[in-house]
């Protein structure tokens, strides 16, 4: 007998069938003993009938503790008065191959802090398990678009000599005499990659930020998703790229795991048409003071804003998705692209999903004297980038890119509250084990 | 007109098309000149007639420097006197888009230290751009062939309260007034899946390893990949995924590239056939024995008995690869579990590919008492291993897994002699920039 998972045992109802899961309930009764065993697909019930006589399995049930991991084999029959797919599986043999010590520390409703100290418990819940089964399903489609189009994989270096974009917020280590920083963002390595030809390059991989924020939105490690492209004319060709990989993604998450999502967590997962509806950050800025709500004309989007216009865009043109466009040069990167007509708006973007900003990115300056006045001009010391400049000194195609949290990604997906939810071990200030 | 890779050009011989590449040479005749463009798809020849007499082309083409990133315009015809391709674009429109400064800082025959001070010039080498187009492919088939299969895709934390398996070779850093670890393996975080029921994870991303050495197989950082599954009855269990696994992903890359990988490397990759031989590590001693090549019962092989054993494993059974299985409890991780009537063996192998060792994998032990009474014999504190027990405690199905570098697969791959090579941006103790 081979292990069959819990979700293809219908059509296999007469045969003898082995169940590898955790126990998820027993019920002891007079006669009848009851088990509840979850695999990753799913529940079934299976159920011990004291008058067989088979030696051991009936003190065996009695003795089973919540969380064990068990093996069961037995004939597998139809029951329509079984809630699990009107199944039951007849125990004929029955191994604790992991037993639980008992009570198990949390349950349900434990704070979250608790479900973080006791995690791996934590993630067995069937809502846990989809945002991992969704996330992998999305990294994978993410992938498969990427590969279609002729992207090159990198991974670059944690490891820095030097402070990268934003000198804040950095975590130091000290390296063999000398001191490393953590790279914050892939961001320079990946426009490394196009001052090497490499064209189109994507990395999924962890980032650090030494943020001692508590928020719900915060944590100091996470996935970034990233991307950057060669060739380019503008920020335009950046967004066209990124809305057909972002439909792409989300209808092979909805076609997977639509109705789980719906399911679980009671969310309707949308495909969104491309292309995305588009606004400058001036004409959003004039729709919200329509509604009474000001925006300086040197700032970004509150977060009251982004949803008042998320909102707006929803109403007129029924999207969840909207890019922002043409950013100040005040409230971007140095080395966010200008107007060569308009110098103090950047050829950049955000975008936004139901209300929350999911992603930044623009055109990137590839001229060395213009990159380099923008940096001084930020306030930038040049010597600690000199090896960023460095990329653009022996001919960099015009290029640009965008950058994407993960778990920002699937808890605006799956309308969780806190990252601390969809990521797989969260760190935060406090919050460095297991 | 659209831009188009040079590999797509042949079809389109008479009509206009537009260029966007590096300037490889040029070549300024009294007539003629030569422009050398190559993109990530291959090199063209493209030609200006100063007769042409449009204003301006002649005089760029005379400035143009060698790496330049340039948009080239004209009409495509057949020449053929032109070794590439037989094509040759006639210079209509040509823009520098990124001026490279002249001359180069480096050569193809630059030391290899050069050539890492200068990577981004480095890795525009088809060579270069080969390996990283390999790693992309290879890696895509492994996550296809994962997907396939069940698998979920983690992203474990890298940074950790405690201290993971092996104490030495450990970066610290200073983290909110407490100290933080860097991960050097996942090992502990991939079996924490498996006690969360996610039965079969796997994870590609960086490690840290504090390691001084210079060699040319080491480095401070590097790409793992790793892989756990649950519900196993033995290593063989996990032997069985590797080598499907293995022999499916060299498949696809051979598929996709394994004529440019003969052409540019020399090499010939074979799609290895399934099962691979196994041999109990006494077994491998006792035929290195009789070679005069002596190991004593308490080591694993070393390096001239992983390339003699590969050779009589190719002699005999013609394959490239052979799992070293059984390896004694001496030389072995605490955590393997070792056969019940032989407690001095473990269930565990080691993978060699043309006499390299590409794996170490093992059923890991998940009974919690045997687990720390392994890890006290080896004369670990119980206390720093605290999470990592707990693990065990509330159920835990029987599971094994194996991991192995990227960048030594891509070695052993590519029979490259140095893993700066095949590193996006190599990271050692006197490396870390750019």
């Amino acid at each position: 007998v081979i292990r069959t998972l819990v979700k293809d045992l219908s059509p296999l109802v007469g045969s003898r069938v082995e169940i590898n899961g955790f126990v998820e309930f027993t019920r002891n009764q007079k006669r009848m003993q009851f088990v509840i065993v979850r695999d990753i697909t799913g529940s079934v019930q299976a159920v011990y009938d004291r008058k067989t006589g088979e030696s051991g399995i009936s003190e065996a049930i009695e003795e089973l503790t919540v969380g064990s991991a068990v093996r069961l084999t037995g004939n597998l029959v139809k029951n329509v008065d079984v809630k699990l797919g009107g199944l039951e599986l007849q125990i004929e043999m029955l191994s604790v191959l992991g037993r639980a010590e008992s009570p198990l520390p949390i349950t349900h409703d434990s704070s979250l802090e608790l479900q973080m100290d006791w995690r791996y418990i934590s993630l067995r819940s069937p809502e846990n398990l989809l945002i991992f089964k969704v996330q992998t399903i999305m990294e994978g489609a993410m992938r498969e678009f990427w590969t279609k189009h002729d992207f090159i994989e990198i991974h670059s270096p944690k490891l820095m000599g030097t402070a990268s974009e934003s000198g804040g917020e950095l975590f130091t280590l000290p390296y063999f005499g000398g001191t490393a920083f953590l790279a914050q963002s892939p961001q320079f390595y990946k426009q490394m990659a196009m001052a090497a030809g490499f064209e189109r390059v994507f990395e999924i991989g962890p980032v650090f930020r030494a943020n001692p924020s508590f928020t719900s939105r915060h944590d100091t490690e996470f996935t970034s998703v990233d991307m950057e492209i060669s060739w380019i004319d503008s920020h335009e060709d950046v967004m066209r790229m990124e809305e057909t990989w972002l439909s792409f993604v989300i209808g092979r998450v909805a076609a997977a795991y639509g109705d789980e999502i719906k399911e679980l967590f009671g969310v309707t997962l949308t495909v969104p048409t491309t292309p995305f509806p588009r606004i400058p950050l001036s004409e959003a800025r004039s729709i919200l003071e329509a509604q009474g709500h000001y925006i300086s004309h040197k700032e970004d989007l509150d977060p009251e804003g982004e949803r008042r216009l998320a909102k707006y865009i929803a109403d007129s043109l029924g999207h969840e998705f909207v890019f922002v466009t043409d950013y100040p040069a005040e409230v971007r990167a140095f080395y966010h692209m200008r107007y060569d007509d308009r110098p103090e708006i950047t050829k950049s973007f955000d975008l936004l999903w139901k209300g929350l900003e999911i992603t930044t990115g623009a055109q990137r300056e590839h001229r060395l004297e213009r990159l380099q006045a923008q940096a001084v001009a930020k306030g930038y010391a040049l010597e600690p980038l000199r090896d960023y400049f460095s990329f653009f000194k022996f001919g960099c195609p015009p290029h640009g890119g965008a950058g994407i949290g993960l778990t920002r990604l699937l808890m605006t997906m799956l309308e969780r509250r806190n990252v601390r939810e969809v990521t797989y071990l969260y760190r935060g200030p406090n919050r460095l084990n297991p």
